[in-house]
């Protein structure tokens, strides 16, 4: 099962191998073998769907879903590829008149920065394991991937891999573009490995702080992105509460529990005012959720003793209690736990309640119309991958505004409404946020700008044309952007005039 | 004369209160506070420029230049601020036809990091110390800055930092914008202290990997960019050698002893074939070179023993013996030292003689036609910043090839002729290679791109307008570049029959 000191070896080296030939090979090539990995995945759909229900207790439909996500995930960095602006090409004419004195005829851009080794997660066997997120911008950026499987998903993930890979050597990527290993003396094995160029690696704070330390403490340090716990605050106003009470109650359980809340995005503490009146209708909801089965009796012990240890906390009070039971196979099934605490218990009690509760559990917490949300989160709470708040239509206030501030600083990605465990998968999302929730906020997990983590910028000075990489050449073959900073700019530095800032 | 643990702990707090201010600054104000500190810096200069001779032993026309480009720098810096591309303003609109089901309005862009400390480095008083490459880059991006003075320049960079917070302050940025504090120990503790968001360093490869290795080890580790050792290394072909002997000689020795040869992209190795005649002229070209003192006793120091090692290697001929003096002071005056090897030597003593010489020191490397010269540095070298090659016009065959992809590999700029120990400052300028050269290969010290590294995005989802950072608003009152995706733009996915490959 696990992949013997030998094949590791074998498999660095394979990477290693393909990794020049999957760095030159043209956009439409690279952009085709993506797709045609997309269509592959799709074909095995219901094969993959069925071993992945086997596997890790999640739904048809949520997988069907996630498969179907993982495939558009593929076709969008082939656009990414095609479209070509993420090589960030920047060509300084050669300019005498330059401020400094003679400035050289310089290119710059992006590339590979060679094999990645990419953790699966247990959570997302589609969506962020064999063929995910990673893999998709790692491969996009022009990189073999070596990805450790989750041992949640053994069976999927030699599947997947079997499916993927194939489809990436038909279309024309190198022998070695993608491959798997098992265990996670081989995962450590691997992210130390001289060949290695990065990593990356979503799951718990534990596992992804060591393998960050690792990572740090290779002679040659790398990159290394890790995404790991997150309690995602929401909050509601006052005005919010008395606008649309009923359908935040009813989203927030909802968000809470679907898939049994083993979500990194789940919101795991709600703020509402005192006197909310929500408790009977969030009880309610809670009760009628069917039970689920959790990932793996793994998961399902960790979330047994954080939710024994938070009901047991004093100043808890139980909106709904929901359960947990585990079958003969050992695995762990779950309803719905729906606690709150006052703001001046949860700060009391902030060592026990501020750590993630990675399952079907959620803390409301009862604020009082003086309280300045700001600084109550700021005294409880890290970094987040998300922060939530709920207001009132039109609604603008000094607090809102401070609250709003806090956010940005401890969030990746703020919401105005809705709930968090939506994450599309776009330009302009960002997944990840300050510490722990990663382990490097400067970039995104999900959506295309995740490319920008598996490449590092090269300059050529004074190089001739034919000897051009083709996205710096003047002839521009693959039809990149190319930003110019032409000959004579830096004259007109200085010119401060112009309207820029109409509302200063 | 070192900072205290009191003092830390206000400056710390200063730059941090000063943090969302100068972060939410409109940018025509951030732009002018640069300006008029580099105006402030050129008012000084004079002044400046004698205290600098004095504490680095650095000529006074080396010295004049520096300041000019130090304060270039900072106009540069200003026209990226208001130009706002570095913002990256992503902006999703919000999409029901959208791939993966609707997609909410979401927006994205890069907002500053936080209070930076930035160690300051011996060899450039100016352009690498307290307002060098990275204070200039992370003010630009909106973050206070706390800048470690270095110890071999503490009455220039007590001046430097008193004129250039002086002029920032007096243009509208917040006390506490740019502070500087000294010690080593009061670095490490300012590295380790939570307020601080992220460090830069130019120095040596021990004391870079420490504090690379403080920063990755941080209850909250924080991004680190160290730019450490290099050795730079320069291939002549034949061709070259035919076409431009002299040329190449003199500019080389012209490299290799400019400012006692203190400079991170200073060539430590020339190859070139054997029987390449050069021998009489690189030792002339030497010879004439008037002695120059090194920046403090200690690096003088270093050199003396790195020097003396290298003379007693095996294999190791004298080309120019130089010299290296101390005086009544302390001080290391030296003339440049040109030795050859043989490859062969070279490789058999390679424990010995890769390493970083930080001096007027350089070595010959005499190879045979039939070396395969890619395979031969790979045998010798990590990462570089740079890398050069010196060809013939029109030259091109499959071995330049394959030397100019391993350049690629391992250095962050590459050279086509010329020295790599000028480094212009702009936007296609990459200076960062792989380790050791730099803790992180993943962006630059100096040129535009450096603003990149004190930068995290965040992205907004469902906000209203009146609620959103100027930048992603509709409205756009900055006036910064912003990439809209439209709804819909999904459905055209997969048209991938453009020719944008027309060179497969």
């Amino acid at each position: 099962m696990n992949t013997s000191a030998d094949e590791l070896e074998q498999i660095a080296r394979r990477a290693s191998d393909a990794a020049p030939a999957w760095a030159a090979i043209s956009p439409s090539v690279r952009a085709a073998a993506l797709v045609a990995a997309a269509e592959a995945l799709e074909e095995a759909g219901p094969r993959l769907v069925a071993i992945g229900m086997d596997e890790t207790g999640l739904s048809q439909a949520r997988l069907t879903g996630e498969l179907k996500r993982t495939a558009v995930q593929l076709r969008l960095f082939a656009e990414v590829v095609l479209d070509g602006a993420y090589l960030d090409v920047r060509i300084d004419e050669a300019d005498s008149d330059f401020a400094l004195g003679v400035r050289p005829d310089l290119r710059r851009y992006q590339i590979p920065v060679g094999p990645v080794v990419n953790f699966a997660a247990s959570n997302f066997p589609f969506a962020f394991s064999v063929a995910g997120g990673d893999t998709a911008s790692a491969l996009a950026a022009g990189n073999p991937v070596i990805v450790k499987a989750h041992s949640g998903h053994p069976s999927l993930s030699a599947h997947t891999a079997k499916v993927v890979a194939g489809a990436l050597e038909a279309a024309g990527a190198p022998l070695g573009t993608l491959q798997l290993i098992s265990g996670q003396e081989a995962g450590v094995a691997m992210l130390k490995h001289p060949l290695v160029a990065a990593g990356s690696f979503t799951g718990s704070i534990r596992v992804g702080r060591m393998l960050a330390d690792i990572a740090a403490a290779r002679s040659a340090p790398i990159p290394f992105y890790g995404e790991l716990g997150s309690v995602n605050p929401a909050f509601v106003t006052q005005a919010a509460l008395v606008e649309q009470a009923a359908a935040i109650a009813d989203g927030f359980v909802t968000s809470v529990s679907a898939s049994a809340g083993q979500f990194c995005t789940k919101p795991g503490f709600l703020f509402v005012p005192v006197g909310h009146g929500m408790g009977e209708r969030l009880a309610a909801k809670a009760v009628a959720v069917d039970e689920h089965r959790m990932l793996n009796p793994g998961i399902a012990t960790g979330f047994r003793d954080r939710r024994s240890a938070i009901l047991n906390t004093p100043g808890i009070i139980i909106l709904a209690e929901g359960m947990l039971r585990f079958d003969d196979f050992g695995q762990g099934w779950a309803t719905p736990t729906i606690v709150s605490i006052s703001v001046a218990d949860l700060l009391a009690q902030r060592e026990t309640l501020t750590d993630e509760a990675f399952g079907p559990l959620s803390i409301v917490v009862e604020y009082n119309p003086d309280d300045d949300l700001a600084a109550v989160a700021d005294q409880l709470f890290e970094g987040s991958l998300t922060g939530t708040v709920h207001m009132g239509s039109g609604e603008d206030t000094a607090r809102l505004r401070s609250l709003i501030q806090w956010l940005t600083q401890h969030a990746g990605r703020v919401l105005f409404g809705g709930w968090p465990t939506g994450v599309a998968v776009s330009p302009a999302m960002q997944h990840g946020g300050p510490w722990p929730s990663t382990t490097n906020d400067t970039s995104t997990s999900v959506g295309t700008a995740a490319i920008a983590r598996f490449l590092r910028p090269v300059s050529y000075q004074g190089a001739p044309q034919e000897l051009l990489p083709e996205p710096l050449r003047d002839d521009n073959p693959w039809a990149v952007p190319q930003h110019r900073n032409l000959a004579g700019d830096s004259l007109t530095w200085g010119d401060f005039a112009r309207p820029v800032d109409v509302h200063p």
